[in-house]
């Protein structure tokens, strides 16, 4: 349905067993310096308690492979049905997501039983899945980690909105280092894009088409955290001239006046990374900008964003393209491609329904899983999201 | 700056008062039968006062075309740039849009003295008007064009929201009969998008630029109240799995389960028209229905709306593509097209500013004053709004 | 039921008659210089159109006397009871109050003719009245009372708000001179509380009781707008410490930094009356100041308000005490007397109902409309409110 | 200040030392049997988290007693302050009381290290307090109850909140069992209101002074969950005329339809205790209900609250009458007596800033400590809390 189909074989089905072994361990490498207190908390409706993403991924593998496909499965607990389930409003009655917070019971230990107990049977149940499951369980695994990312990027936000702002030891975050690249160019011409090969990618990647693009040059490096502070002290933030209009309400209802973790103290910018509250470090990409921001940098500098295409098209012709740092907004909304179909049933309310009012991020960054990128990926987000790890890239001239 | 420039000649000069004239008296017509309160209030915060349309295009003259072009002119009183001013951020504070309900000076009277002193002093102003001023002009003229539909759609609003649901006289508003057509394919390839014509166009149609498109059927005839019925019927409003994730919220926060002016009593639906509240009509194309309700049509439905670059392609190349009944939703958000540029100054502000979180409206409707169409033409509102005369096609299979 | 019953007779009838022509030409008296615009419109969910308060006080007569109590009486217009009905949950759906201000029909004339219609009906009705009518009678008649002194609040606020700051002709509210007069002294121990007078009251000054009161001072004079700039010089607004947790947080909430009405305007005090925009006199008593703003102001200065007992024993004791330029804030809850009952039916919701959440005021005002006070009378309003004439008196030590 | 002056003398201090202990170990006492996960969250704004509870009474320790009168003592945490503190704005930037639970750290076990530090540091200060301290001491002592019983009320918020309905063990919470009592008269007369013992007591119950009571009864036992049920099934929740207009507001906008934590299960009504969810006890005294339901009750029954003089009176002339199972929701506004003052500095902010829009609860409730109750106490919340362990009194006929 979603993919193209693959042959399994003896190897595959070992390989998927190890894959699957290391994604689910990787997932709580991510959380192994945590607190018990660290998983509970929810402060923004965005931001989802640590322990419900162990829980949640986990319900995934439960509630769309074991249950349908493990015979005489018995499920964990009837309740997490209930507290773990998430967009998909076509499996039972949701908890609404601003109140995921308020939960303190299933407890930490409790949700790291139910991965013990959901791991076992997917583990028995792996070394002899049927071939045809495999769309299915890449898709899975892909879940997965998604949810490493948000892990990633809702702790740091858990954290990096304490008083104390404590640091923690997070597994290969530690690339803050400039990254700089030749520019690239595309020229005029008719492209192809969407993925064409034969491994996974999600359901809005495909749709393959063609567009038509004008010859665009690509900046080979982020914009730094240097030149987003010009943009600040050229009063970026102060005048209207540079911001969408929704971007303006957006600055001034929440007082906007800096990317995320960055605080004024004493007169210089201090950043909230793992490491702790620490100076601003000028090479570095900016990280932690909304689409308005970036969009509103743009317009300040008299460039402007890459389009979801151009982009594609730049990092699938020209390996020379650096990206995975951060997440790049593109100038285009996320919305379906020519052709694109939702699947049946409820994994196949997987991306199409959030199509409407969101932006598309293309590439990777710092905190996206080894194997989990690829140049034809479409992320997206709301336009005022900060939370991510999210970069600028310039269109030249 | 944003158009094509225009060669002016005697005719030309005396064309413009003329145009100038009839534009102007064709605004205070479509309020002729108001009575004076119902030029007052604002229901909702999209809708604005009618009187407040009418001094707000005087001020449109009054601050871009007298104040600066006019030797010796005396605005007509202070406080009303205050009072009229829109979202033009560059020209002072503005009125918060919300409270323009709240006004009961100046008078509609009072408001009526200022047009008649405006257009008196333009009237003067044009006959002897400098050439390069055309551009000007007829962005005033256009402008004043665009509030004249958004005066019937407000007063619509106004008057289908009172509990007594007035009646009113509305000059050119009786066509909502059926118009069939036939549909119109679109051949793969490659097409050009943007106002290439010499006359007066909106800058967000310019940065012409080619576009791939797949073969593309577009339905010859709009959605019938009929049809939309049956989505009722079936109950649309009611299953999820319809709907975009944001689409979905906004029908169980304001419990929509019909198009605006829909009422259902005693188990028939009936329509508030400027004409009162009466049976719904079977065989008029559906109206005032959100791009939420458009988009769920068209997935129950098995179909699809048309993107703005098919449309446009089909009403471009196929003169037998009727349209002009109402707004057609498609499925491209409002993004500015490859080499769009802000003008400086005020004016400049007029749409780039809006390029997020609306999607855009091709065609025109029964609202839309005579000669401001154009196949290029593109309009935008956010995904939940419902009170534009908004209608649905289908591209087919 | 709720009063003390009269014995009718022939003059009574006739003074009945002539009664209610005055009061109700009073009301009209009070619009006589307002355009048709200022009748309309909302600015806040406290203040009503006054198109509203002319046709809910003339439903209240229709509802109340000339629908159960003129035979063959037929209604002016059906929906009317749906738009002018108010808090009188009992008497069929209410129109949402935040809603008023979005209804430009019916007309400011189609009131006026309802207005006539039924003046004519009760006209007739009136000159053979039975007497046990009068109790019901005394009551519309003091119903439109209280709604003439909202039409003045109501009005002001309109016209206040409005960025022309028009000034119009109001009769007989010029006093805002100073009102000297001699302090007063409560001795110690128990009185008498409630309305024991055999003409009109309201239901909430019966269940007369004792009250046991210390021996307490009144300030002869209200606080004037010197004393109360000395509060805001001082930092009044400031700091938390003189406010109530509630009041510190309107404060904040709404920014408040004076009474409603008074701009600074290049470092000195304006404040508008319905003579337009004028410097704030130092000697007139302040006025519109909230429950919250009174009881800082009394707070800072080491003083405190009286009670609503302590008021009124001064006032019923002492022919002295000079009272009814402001309504006074008193420091007691609005509250049921011991023995207060609420009657049976729609009447009977008057005043019972609201007993929750606000403060008890005494005295009237110089919107008040003469002959509506009395030293019983409990006027109350939330603490929050500033748009009725309110003002302050001390405790003296 | 606040208090009757005590003697000190050796036996004094050991009885301070000895209930200083036992009052904190009972704090602890209170969360046994919590998880870590249940310490951290907040559901609602009125409810803090547990380890807020611990924290902010140790802070209240180390604020008020061990910083300025421990000399060298040095403070634990300098940002505990900061999250910490609670309402006192004079004592530096309070942590936004929503906002509690996003704090993750400092952990459950940071929180009993800072008791820890401070109970060690308190226990060699109390065995050599100075004797005028030992109504500071007094007040912390009662603090720290006040907040035994809050986090009590607390707790079962958070755990009758979460899907999993929790069982817990909580100390001394057995007692819902029937209190009958006989019913006591208050007879005419001036009665004297107010603490005049020369033990502790709180700012607001001074100001000793006389009132004028009505000859009154009080019904001898709480109103049963058999008798509320009556006015649940009587349809008390669906009739306006029951309800003061704040509370039938409230009702419509949060749904309600029976006490807090009750639920009904096809048919039967289970309520939520510590000992998980069972089905509701006919006898025992309806509880968790607000005032405005308290207040619907009794006018539904045809009769009225209780005043907290009339109750204060009954409970201190008459030793029969029983009370203590639930706070009694009386009829009186939190108001200031005759000659209260507020204390200065931050401990005097203690009361008085609370006096608006809050009703009086007299008597105590299972979850009250011991030794914290007095007839002249005065507890006070907004008239829609239901969280506390509140009931109903009736006054006979
Ligand atoms: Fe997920
Ligand atoms: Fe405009
Ligand atoms: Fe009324
Ligand atoms: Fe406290």
């Amino acid at each position: 349905f979603l993919f193209t189909m693959l042959v399994l074989n003896p190897s595959a089905t070992a390989f998927l067993v190890d894959r699957y072994q290391q994604i689910r361990a990787h997932t709580e490498l991510i959380c192994r310096h945590l607190e018990t207190e660290d998983y509970v908390v929810q402060p923004i409706a965005d931001v989802s308690p640590p322990k419900w993403h162990l829980g949640h991924t986990t319900w995934f593998w439960e509630t769309f492979v074991l249950v349908p496909h493990l015979p005489g499965y018995q499920i964990f607990h009837e309740d997490f049905s209930f507290v773990f389930n998430s967009y998909y409003e076509s499996v039972g009655r949701r908890v609404l997501r601003t109140n995921r917070g308020n939960l303190s019971r299933p407890t930490v230990a409790d949700v790291y039983r139910y991965r013990a107990y959901v791991d076992e049977h997917m583990s028995r149940f792996l070394a002899e899945a049927d071939s045809n499951l495999i769309p299915l369980l890449d898709l899975g695994l892909n879940h997965e980690q998604q949810h490493q990312e948000l892990l990633i990027t809702d702790i740091k936000y858990i954290l990096g909105h304490n008083p104390l702002f404590p640091a923690i030891e997070m597994p290969a975050l530690s690339d803050t280092s400039p990254a700089a690249g030749k520019a690239v160019t595309v020229q005029e011409g008719v492209y192809t894009i969407g993925y064409q090969g034969n491994g996974f990618c999600f359901d809005n990647e495909l749709g393959v088409h063609n567009v038509y693009l004008n010859e665009t040059t690509l900046a080979g490096s982020l914009i730094t955290n240097a030149e987003y502070m010009a943009f600040i002290e050229a009063g970026g933030y102060q005048h209207f001239r540079y911001w969408l209009s929704d971007g303006w309400a957006w600055v001034n209802v929440h007082h906007v006046q800096a990317p995320l973790y960055w605080h004024r103290v004493e007169g210089d910018w201090y950043v909230y990374t793992f490491d702790g509250l620490n100076p601003v470090e000028p090479d570095a990409p900016v990280c932690h900008v909304s689409y308005y921001e970036a969009d509103a940098f743009a317009r300040w500098r008299g460039q402007r964003l890459p389009t979801e295409f151009e982009w594609e098209t730049a990092a699938v012709h020209n390996e020379s393209l650096r990206w995975g740092q951060r997440w790049e907004w593109t100038n285009s909304a996320y919305l379906p491609y020519p052709g694109f179909t939702t699947a049946d049933g409820a994994v196949g309310e997987y991306n199409g329904k959030f199509m409407s009012g969101q932006m598309v991020l293309r590439g990777a960054s710092v905190a996206t899983p080894d194997g989990h990128a690829r140049p034809t990926y479409r992320n997206f987000f709301q336009p005022d999201k900060q939370w991510q790890f999210t970069g600028i890239r310039m269109v030249m001239g």
